[in-house]
């Protein structure tokens, strides 16, 4: 009997086909009899094949004559190139990351936004509200007397249970004690930085990355070295290894090696074994944020870096926020050797987390229908996020750089060289479109020309035409500098 | 028409004629005809003062004479001195908080405890669990859209109106917008803390205080200095500002002026008002923790320093753990001129609160249930704190001192020179009987034979047999050193 994933693999297969250039477009898929024959699949299996490739744009059917490879306006797209330097950019060249995102979310707070495609996160509806509203009612009926009583130190026990149970599929053996619950990955971050630095410290990160690590990093009064990425492997190993070797003083590597925001990229295998010896022959830790690692279009879950680690090396945060409860606040960490200096600084920043929600949270993870809401919201995401790549390609100037990533939320846009992302934000906020610009990546101005813009929605014609106003600003703007300006099909 | 209120200030009066020996023991209270002449009141108002007084063990009725004035045991306790010297300690004796606080956590969890005196937590039963059970049911029924939503910034905007209504209460004027909702009062301090000071800087704090704000103080890599505070008026003023001029790099005082843990102390209005202005002038910024300030026995709620304040010098810190809610994990502050410094330091830690926890307490919060819950927990709080003084009275021996605090939780109890009170933690701990020692409040030795003692729970049988148990340790313990032992009753 064929295994139920079994078309999601073979989809899959052909998919990389397309995208290796080993199937052209307008060339034909093997036929549905073909593919039964090639790969020794039942009838069904290769038409789900089919239909999965059709939904996804790969492919579409031509009556009577079969499956053929479709030109995805996206393929026009390209990609972001790999960094050109190995160097780190210098702490010293700080412009100050707390000032940049309090003016963002001052300025996001005072507009009314209709169309918000500044977020890393998914639409609510493709979160799973009702398993929750039903799993904390039960909580609130049988164990009232949660809201009264002094919370239990450390998390909830089954709540953490469940979490080690979930984190052997990401090839994680550790015992529930191992793990600390906390506010969300960010309260996880922020521990784990003060768990192994002290201020003044300099800590390796990806460049770009997600603000809030700068930010943590800043306010802590630590310094961040901003290590060279790409879309295609996020950082570079032999640029962290260039560092650790000129930087003495590096005292930990923070890394989003799954899906990175605003990246996109999965850092391969061989990478992060690299990475984890390096690290560790080097004696510097390393925190891993895996927020996003489960938001995969492929059928296999990307490791943890951490799956990787021999000595306790690595400090696996984790988050309930992206992937299947955004409005909770639920992180988590794996400290690894640094268990009991996190368990105290937990204590004293926040003291253990609320029960009601941890055992609500619990019961969802722990149930099969977290697994069937993930496969259910990958499959969205893969979806809106080829839609939304579709829509910039067809609508943003000529000069425009994507590298589609395999997964997760969000999608990083290189606009034509000297356009200001800053600009665009500003314009596109005053007409009600949030996005958010390249400038909160990073604490030099590398990506001033960059926007980071979700892709957890369907594009409905309200979200293209948002998208293709974008488009539009992007292209007054790219022409305000020195680059040509393709004419947009969206201005007659 | 009498006032609700007035039967207990009435009560109150009496309570004060006897406790400043005007009204000695076995001496008659007034009759009740006399006293509706006297005050101008109803016979009701008259019947119910008595009934309060009677209820709190300041007198009892004899049948046909009327009430007399009991010699309560607790008045055989002498009270804890006034500290000798207004020097402060010297930061560089630190021991190590956390290395205390973790090993304290962690003895308690390793031990089965059956009567928990450790705490600064009234039992739950003295909580609105089911209040606040339906208002969470409410919320989640009506908007289970904010399980999947990102929260909001700063904290739920009706949460915030009804602090700044009830914020009144104390004498502060604050707009919703100049709160910031927090992850309990631990995290509103850390968040002070970190917006007025450096790692490396010096903290004032009363000697002794709540370890949790010596531990936030460490672990972010500040010093605390310990000024000398009395359970009667907490933190000398004197001292402090000697303090102030010979230790230039004092950058904050961390105070808790109302029901001081674990002094019990309450702080005169003139000291409130000479802090406010003596900071003010050496411009110190003052941190306010107000966790106990609704749990007063006298009708009239101690104002918070902050109302004082006249230049936003004061971050005033509060928390629903103690009052109504102690599984909730809700705090808030009040950052004065620290706002977009407190807000940017909040969404770096651990980003706003999730909604649904803050909606159900402001509709708690906000109605006249919670006015009635505060009465019902004061006037029950006053009950049981003198039935443990009692027991202590009677059960503990001779040398034993402490001062009866006038609201709060908890008893801050000196045992006879030299008994060690991490021992008598020690031994309790293995009857299963849990109490905080001494050591936990101070980075000095200074009060390691003192024991606090939570008043949080009435006298049952079971709980007086806990502390006659514990009077026996604490007299073996005491016999063991130079200070003579009193044969315990309990020991024949
Ligand atoms: C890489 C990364 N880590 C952490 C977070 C925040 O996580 P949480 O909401 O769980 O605090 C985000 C959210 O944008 C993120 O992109
Ligand atoms: C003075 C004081 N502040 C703060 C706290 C902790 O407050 P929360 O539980 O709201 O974090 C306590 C609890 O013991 C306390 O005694």
């Amino acid at each position: 009997m064929d295994t139920p994933r079994l078309y999601l693999q073979l989809a899959g297969r052909y998919r990389q086909a397309i995208e290796s250039g080993t199937l052209l477009p307008s060339q034909r898929l093997p036929s549905v009899r073909n593919l039964m024959r090639t790969h020794d699949v039942s009838l069904s299996t290769a038409l789900q094949a089919c239909r999965v490739l059709e939904e996804q744009g790969w492919v579409e059917a031509r009556p009577r004559s079969g499956y053929f490879v479709r030109r995805p306006a996206r393929s026009t797209i390209a990609p972001v190139p790999e960094p050109e330097s190995l160097v780190a950019i210098n702490p010293d060249d700080f412009v100050g990351m707390h000032h940049r995102i309090s003016s963002y979310v001052a300025k996001c707070a005072a507009h009314p936004v209709s169309i918000n495609l500044g977020g890393a996160v998914a639409t609510p509806d493709a979160y799973p509200m009702e398993a929750l509203q039903r799993a904390m009612a039960r909580v609130l009926k049988h164990q009232p007397g949660l809201l009264v009583r002094a919370v239990p130190i450390h998390g909830d026990p089954g709540f953490r249970q469940v979490l080690a149970q979930r984190a052997l599929e990401v090839g994680l053996q550790v015992s529930p004690e191992e793990i600390v619950v906390t506010y969300g990955c960010t309260e996880a971050l922020n521990l784990a930085l003060r768990a192994v630095a002290q201020p003044g410290d300099t800590i390796a990160v990806e460049s770009p990355t997600y603000f809030g690590i700068l930010q943590a990093i800043e306010s802590l009064g630590m310094r961040a070295l901003e290590i060279p990425a790409s879309p295609q492997h996020g950082m570079s190993v032999e640029a962290l290894s260039l560092a650790l070797h000129t930087h003495t003083d590096i005292k930990a590597v923070v890394l989003v090696p799954n899906y990175h925001n605003p990246l996109g990229s999965v850092m391969p295998d061989e990478d992060k074994a690299r990475i984890a010896a390096l690290c560790a022959r080097h004696a510097v830790p390393v925190i891993e944020d895996d927020s996003y690692g489960r938001l995969h279009d492929e059928p296999n879950l990307p490791r943890a870096l951490k799956s990787w680690d021999q000595t306790g090396n690595v400090i696996y945060c984790g988050s309930a926020h992206k992937t299947f409860a955004p409005g909770m606040r639920l992180g988590w960490l794996m400290p690894g050797r640094w268990r009991a200096r996190v368990e105290m600084l937990k204590y004293a920043n926040t003291r253990p987390n609320d029960s009601v929600v941890q055992i609500a949270a619990a019961e969802v993870m722990g149930s099969r229908l977290y697994d069937r809401h993930l496969q259910k919201l990958r499959a969205s995401l893969l979806q809106w996020r080829n839609q939304v790549i579709d829509t910039i390609a067809e609508c943003f100037p000529t000069g425009t750089r994507l590298s589609p990533p395999r997964g997760g939320l969000v999608l990083w846009v290189e606009l034509p060289p000297g356009t200001s992302s800053d600009r665009v934000f500003e314009l596109a906020l005053q007409e009600g479109i949030r996005v958010a610009p390249g400038t909160l990546f990073s604490n030099s101005g590398r990506f001033s020309n960059f926007l980071r813009i979700s892709a957890g929605q369907a594009v409905t014609p309200t979200v293209e035409r948002a998208i293709r106003r974008l488009g539009d600003i992007v292209a007054d703007q790219a022409a305000g500098t020195s680059s040509p300006k393709k004419p947009s099909p969206r201005n007659p």
